[in-house]
C-alpha cells in the first residue's frame, strides 16, 4: 500500500489521488486541464521524496522549476470516485534543464502519459544550476 | 449591450460570462466553488471600474482585499454554454470593511446570491483605512 | 496517523490534504473559492466512509446531495505546501435535508469553518428522502 | 474592438479574456494548467461562430469533440489583471479528427502556443464524422 505522499519504486514515483467532483466536467469525466493539476501534485511530492519541495527550493535556494513543454497523450478518461496513480520518472538532466516522464494509471489501465521539459530558472529569470550535490541526486534517477 | 467589462447600473456592476466545461462537474451543472469564482471576477471587474484594481491597489496603496466571510445561497444551477451576470453592489462601507452583495442571474433567473465580508488589510496583514477619497467612492455607491 | 482517505474520530471525519500550486493564487495563499473544494473532498470522504459515496449514491438510489447553502468564515490563510485537516461533522438530520459543520484546520490552528445545508433530492430535481436505515446512520452522528 | 465573444480574422479566431485571481498562483504567474482553460474557451467560442457549439452537437448530432493530444509550449508568463487573447485555427480536417492551432498573445508578445488533436467520437466513443455541410465550413478555413 502506497503512503498519501507516494513513494519512489525503483526509479519511479508513484502518487495515488481520488477523482472528486472539482475534477470532472459536464462530459462526465476528468477535464482535460486538470491531469495537468495531477502531474504538478506528482512532481511535487517527487520533488520533496528529492529534499527539494517547491516552496523550499525557492525560499533557500532561488531557484524555481518552471514547465517550458508540455505534451500530454490522452489514452483513456477518469472518473468520479475513481482511485488514479501518478507516475514520475526523470527522463534527463542537463544544466538548466529536467525532462521528465509522467503517466496516469488507474490500476492496470494508462489513462494518459506527459514528457515535460522543466527549466531551472532564479527569481530574477535567468536560467541557473541547481546545487551540485542535488543535481546528482536527480542524475542518478535519470532514466536516460 | 453591457460591454465584457460590465457596467454599473444605478448602484448596480453587470457583468457577464459565459459557463465553459471547466466550470461544470459530473453532474452537468457549474460545481458550486466555481460561482466564488464568478463573485471574484464581477468583483474584480467592479473595483477596476472604481479605479481600484486590485493588483494596482496592492503595488500602490499596500491595500490588500481579503474576503472575511461569505454566505451563499444556491438557488437553481448554471449549465454549459449558458450566459450569466454576475451583479454587485456594496452593501455598507465600514472603516476597515466593505460588506458587498452579489448575485447571479440567467435572464430573469436568479441562480444564487451571496453576502460578503471584506476585510481591508496591508500587506503586513493589519486592518487598514483605503485613501479617504476612495472611501468615499465606494460610501457614494452603497446601498444602506 | 490518520489514512490518506480520513478517519473517523467521535463525531468528527478527519482528512488530511496537501496545499499544491494550483490552489494558491498571486498572494501566496490559498484562493478562497478552493477552501470550498477541500470541504467537498473532506464530505466525499465522508460519505464514502458511511457507506454512500457519491457516483454510488446517484446510480444506485437516485439520490443527489447538492449545497442549497454554505457560510464560510475565513479566520487564516493556508500556504503552499502545508497539510491542512478538513473537520466534517452532522449538525442535524432532515427529511429532505442535512446540515454540516466542517472545518479546516493547520495543526492547532483553525483556518476556516463553513455551515452547509445539502439538499437531497432525485435526478428529476425533486427533495427525496434517503433510504431509512442509511438516514438513521447519519443521524446516529448527529450533533443537535 | 473585438467582441467578448471574439471574431474571425482571416483564418484565425480571436478571444480575449482577463486574468483574474482564480488563474494566478503563488509564484505570481497563471499557473501552467489554466492555459489550457483558455485553450478551450477560445475552440469553444470558435465552435459557436462556426454554428457548432459543444452542448449543441452533442446533443442534436451525438458528436463529441475530445482532446487526444495536446503540446504546449510556454514562452512568457501571463500576470494578474492582463488582457489577453487566445488565436485558434484549423490546421488540418481529417475524417474523424482535427488538428487545431492555438496561440496565446498579451499585445505584441506570444504567451504561448499549443498544437492539438481532437478526436471527434460519438456518446459510445467511438470515432465518427462530422456531418458533411460542417466538415465542408471546417475544411474552408484549414491552414494546410
Amino acid at each position: 500500500m502506497i503512503p498519501a505522499t507516494g513513494a519512489l519504486i525503483d526509479k519511479t514515483y508513484l502518487y495515488p489521488l481520488r477523482v472528486y467532483y472539482e475534477d470532472t466536467d459536464q462530459q462526465g469525466i476528468v477535464f482535460y486541464a486538470n491531469y495537468l493539476k495531477f502531474f504538478e501534485r506528482g512532481r511535487t511530492e517527487f520533488l520533496r521524496h528529492m529534499d527539494a519541495p517547491p516552496a523550499r527550493i525557492e525560499a533557500e535556494l532561488d531557484r524555481l522549476f518552471v514547465v517550458a513543454k508540455v505534451e500530454v497523450s490522452y489514452h483513456a478518461s477518469a472518473k468520479l470516485d475513481e482511485i488514479l496513480h501518478v507516475r514520475t520518472a526523470v527522463a534527463h538532466v542537463g544544466r538548466v534543464k529536467l525532462r521528465m516522464a509522467q503517466e496516469i494509471w488507474r490500476d492496470e489501465t494508462k489513462l494518459c502519459s506527459a514528457d515535460l521539459t522543466i527549466a531551472i530558472i532564479n527569481r530574477s529569470g535567468k536560467p541557473a544550476r541547481l546545487p551540485r550535490e542535488m543535481e546528482d541526486r536527480f542524475a542518478a534517477l535519470a532514466l536516460d
